[in-house]
């Protein structure tokens, strides 16, 4: 087998957008298909998937360096002993005379191509994805039901609580029984009667978690600690910057609550530094980090080995993304559970057509791949990318 | 004064390179103009620049993202008082919408836009950039001379040493007297007998480091360290992965010699990092960021203050580039030196066609901006640039 064409292309999600407080209006995502010699069903096997939500299209970076490494080279340095692609093999290519360090938009551009290897290799087996990942890194089989949550919560003109009770509510409707809010886009009292609100709907502390979306400052976020403490929350997340270990390991020493963070962090070596400098708790602290921001399915297995080689559970792994490509990853890896963006970033948000949240848990399907077929929406897009 | 156009071109220095043992084969570097409509001598004013040397050009990032928030956004919100463009506006306009972390492929992008403003501003007040970088610091003068060393010191077929000390002795003659070597690429016996070489030609450790790329697992470092102390060499460089922290303190702990590291960090939050984690000495420790790969001189002048704020001196910076922005970014600040790389990276590397190294010093030259005018090569790719 070797790859014949490997194609991206930016899909905006400008007019997706349902809630206009998230300021995605010129947001871009790389779709990418690789595809191969292979002939199954007649037609060429090809990986489909893209670079997660959040970030931006990787066109550039794609285009001008790591797809011609990858069509320059030998397609047998590529393959696994099976036969199949080695997601492995295709990153070491990819980043072939890449330096060390500056792990940011270049580990987007790499978590889409890799994902599509699994996404290529899995329907090669005919199984999920999340088969096939969990077979690959020594996994007796993937969970098939995993914990999900509703991310949301916006600021709503006027600050009228009835506004953000309600879109709780509707995420309560469609089976979930866990949220996240934001804040720190207002006062501390305002996000105090904010949470107060939600916690009517979410029925208690353990069920909400709030986003800080990485705006305080040292002190804000302590004074934050303090505030929030007495409701027992979920989680209390990315307060600052997330590579201000510093602040991270003075809010963990303050707060007795669980901390959650590292979404924005991309590589193993971030992940090892915000374990040991960071203050991260084993067995209580919450780690976000998104496969398809950062290298892909390769190096979060060597982000898991960073935590649990220090006495930390791949449990506490609940990666940000909210889409097919992290809710596969959660099953094959056993981790925690996986966020959900109901309603927003379409089409790349959420699950199959067909999926529904029950009792805070989604089953995975059983298309082969990702699944990314089962959105109809979303495979109109790849099914122009790859015409 | 208002931008009318923002051009991009990605220079291969595939041609240029002279040292094969450098595997800069597929090399670029984005070549950048901000065009405004000031007119100055019968000629639109005009900023170039370039993103330093050694990761990769940026054409998407800039393409897609940077430059139509630049021309999208109100000329006013881009200028400072004086009508001359503002650094910190058109970097922050830059990175609209961009999320923290991350810090990679975009402050490369970033960073060779942010230079153009500097080169233009210069230009606008007939005065070298380094003139300007030091006004707008607050700083009483650029200084005029700035200490340099050469960087090379490559491996050759079958290890004869000669060849080593040839091309040191070149440096030598062209009036370098510090000089820096290759480690890590062979076995430590090796390199030892490379070290000894290369001193019979520098006269001292005290004029010779070392750089290891980064390469070295902690063990192997440490090992290095053992066998590096007795030479009291100028400095070991980036012993391990730009961001093990952790090796580079366990380093500092045991080698008493001066370390350098930071030409692959590109944020002042990760200098932070390195700073409060990485064990680095005040008043003998060297750090090498770089503010063409690094969101420019903006966020340059945040990575010494995360520097001075601690204790540590502005003399214990030698960026990383050995081109003219650096240069001019040196001087302007008044830095502690300047790397160059005789002879490769052409056309980037280098001063001036008549600028001569005296004694490992350098005089910063009269030309208005960074004076890439006063580079033949290098300008005729400018000149196409803005056709």
């Amino acid at each position: 087998m070797r790859i014949t064409r490997i194609i991206e292309k930016p899909l905006r999600l400008e007019s997706n957008i349902s809630n206009a407080f998230v300021n995605f209006a010129h947001h871009t995502v790389s779709l990418i298909a690789i595809v191969t010699d292979k002939i199954v069903a007649g037609k060429p096997l090809t990986g489909i998937s893209f670079n997660s939500i959040g970030r931006y299209a990787q066109s550039g970076i794609l285009k001008d360096r790591m797809i011609p490494r990858l069509l320059e080279e030998d397609p047998e340095n590529l393959l696994l002993e099976d036969g199949t692609l080695s997601p492995e093999k295709v990153s070491l290519v990819a980043l072939r005379n890449e330096k060390p360090g500056g792990h940011g938009d270049r580990a987007h551009a790499l978590a889409g191509l890799e994902l599509a290897v699994w996404d290529l290799n899995a329907k090669l087996n005919d199984e999920p994805a999340c088969q096939t990942i969990a077979r690959h890194f020594g996994r007796e089989a993937a969970v098939t039901e995993v914990d999900v949550y509703a991310a949301g919560g916006y600021y709503y003109p006027g600050e009228d609580l009835t506004a953000l009770k309600a879109e709780l509510s509707r995420y309560a409707a469609q089976g979930f029984t866990r949220f996240k809010m934001k804040i720190g886009g207002a006062s501390l009292e305002t996000d105090r009667q904010r949470i107060e609100a939600a916690l009517q709907v979410a029925g208690g502390g353990s069920r909400l978690a709030v986003d800080a979306n990485g705006r305080f400052d040292q002190d804000t976020a302590l004074q934050y600690a303090r505030a929030l403490e007495p409701y027992g929350l979920m989680w209390f997340e990315e307060a600052g910057d997330p590579l201000d270990y510093e602040l991270n390991c003075a809010l963990a020493q303050a707060y007795n609550g669980p901390l959650a963070t590292g979404e924005n962090l991309f590589s193993a070596m971030d992940v090892k530094n915000l374990i040991l400098f960071g203050g991260m708790r084993p067995g209580h602290d919450v780690f976000q980090m998104d496969s398809g921001l950062s290298y892909g399915v390769t190096e979060y297995a060597r982000m898991l080995k960073e935590m649990e080689s220090r006495g930390f559970s791949r449990k506490q792994a609940y990666p940000h993304g909210g889409q097919l490509l992290a809710l596969h990853v959660v099953a094959g890896l056993g981790l925690g559970g996986c966020e959900v963006y109901p309603s927003i970033f379409q089409p790349l948000g959420g699950f199959g057509d067909d999926v529904k949240v029950v009792d805070g848990k989604v089953r995975v399907g059983d298309a082969p791949g990702f699944g990314l077929e089962t959105k109809s929406a979303l495979i109109r897009e790849f099914a122009e990318l790859v015409s």
